[in-house]
This record gives structure tokens, C-alpha cells and sequence, in this order.
């Protein structure tokens, strides 16, 4: 069975280093919204390591980071699940009271009328590497 | 305002510490679903000191460990979302094939005809003073 997280493609990749990458979404009502996946084919944090877990959390905490001080959302949400896609990823969702799924998940199908609050790639960009360091591709 | 989770009232507490505590949710169609609820009404986890944060991490981990030992899910669900009651918890959900929401969230409304998968409540306490540690009260 393929797996497509496995694979890196039509993904807007913000960051990554030799173990996972921090890729931008792209969702129209959360455009704050990203993904920090493993590279490995791995199903659960309990199958890393404790060094590999703590770089992992290292990164969803310093993008959790980053969209705190660009975005000012009124919480994160974080979450892996994967119940569709067995390979660890890390949803991290800036949330706004005034989002079209607020309060509820962004996975409710349920929407309101709400707001979007926009996010500067670039700025993301840079907070990242200024965060976790790392060699930007140019 | 009063926070529902700065008071520890009606739950089934199945281990602590000076930090956070476990808690057995009791959700019909989730039985093994679990909550780790940091003691302190703190916002996100980037608010806790890098110690903090691995402690706690270390207290979900532990968890996730038992309830798969105990209950051979399917897969593991985590998640920190707290857009209702912004005070840290984790949500650690056991999740199978056949359960009543699979493949989507806990928090869908949809549900489906499932299993219930029950998990022995002795066996997790027993298990997390195992991994974790501390003295239990009797």
C-alpha cells in the first residue's frame, strides 16, 4: 500500500531538516493552518525514540511558536490523529473565536459565518529558520 | 470566570502527580478514552518551560504505552485543542476500525453503527503506576 505522506509532492514545504518538514496546508477558512510531518513511516509517537520524539515536539512547539507571534490566535490546536493516514503528522491550528468552525474542530463538518485571518508565508518562513536554524534552499 | 478543569470534581482520577493528572473520560463509545490535565490554568504549550513540557509529554506518552498494551488500538488519537476550556489537557483516544466514529474525529457528530472496544480500569491505573511511577492512595 502507498502512502502518500510518505511521498513529497504538491506540498508547500516551509522547513525541514533530515528527520520531519513543517508544510503549509493551504486551507481557505484556516490559512494559518499547518502539518509538521515525520519522515519515516512510523504509526505512533510511542514507536520513536525519546531523543526522536523530543526533536519532534521540538519543532511542533517552535511553529506553534511562530504562528503565536505572527498571527495572535486565541488558541493552537494541536493534534495527530491519522486515522486516515497511519504515518505521524501533527495538525497545528492557529484558532480565532470568530473561525467558521469556532469552537468546535476544525474537522467539524459544521460551518458559520466567520472570518479568515490571513498568514505572511514568508514571515512564517522566517520565523522558522530563526527558530530552529537550518540551511534555507534558495 | 470560573475554569471547570482548576477544580478537580466527578472525575475518575487514575494517576497524579504534582504537575498534571490522568483521567479516565467515561465516554460510552470510547471507554479507554483518557484526558491529562495540567494542574496549573495554563494556556498553551508554549507557555510551559521546556522541563514542564517534557514531563508532561512524558505523562502522555506513558499513557498512550499503557492504553496500547492494554487495548491494541487501531490507532492512537492525541489532542490539545481547548477552544472551550483554554486550560491545557491532552485528549489520549484508543481508536478502532469498528468504532462508532472511525475513520473521523471523536468530536464528529456522525456517528456509525460500531464496537464498543471496553478497557479494565484496575489493569490502566496498574499499568501508568507501572511506567510513571508514585505511590498510589489507598
Amino acid at each position: 500500500m502507498t502512502c502518500e505522506l510518505c511521498e513529497l509532492r504538491n506540498e508547500t514545504v516551509l522547513w525541514q531538516d533530515r528527520r520531519c518538514r513543517v508544510v503549509l496546508v493551504g486551507d481557505a477558512d484556516h490559512p494559518g493552518y499547518c502539518r509538521v510531518v515525520w519522515g519515516k513511516h512510523v504509526r505512533e509517537m510511542t514507536d520513536l525514540t525519546k531523543s526522536q520524539r523530543a526533536h519532534y515536539m521540538n519543532v511542533v512547539y517552535s511553529l506553534e511558536q511562530a504562528l503565536r507571534a505572527l498571527m495572535k490566535p486565541y488558541k493552537i490546536n494541536l493534534a495527530s490523529t491519522g486515522n486516515r493516514i497511519p504515518h505521524l503528522h501533527w495538525h497545528v491550528v492557529p484558532r480565532f473565536e470568530d473561525d467558521v468552525h469556532f469552537p468546535a474542530s476544525i474537522w467539524n463538518a459544521a460551518k458559520h459565518a466567520g472570518a479568515v485571518h490571513p498568514v505572511d508565508r514568508e514571515s512564517l518562513v522566517q520565523a522558522l529558520y530563526e527558530i530552529l536554524g537550518g540551511r534555507r534552499k534558495t
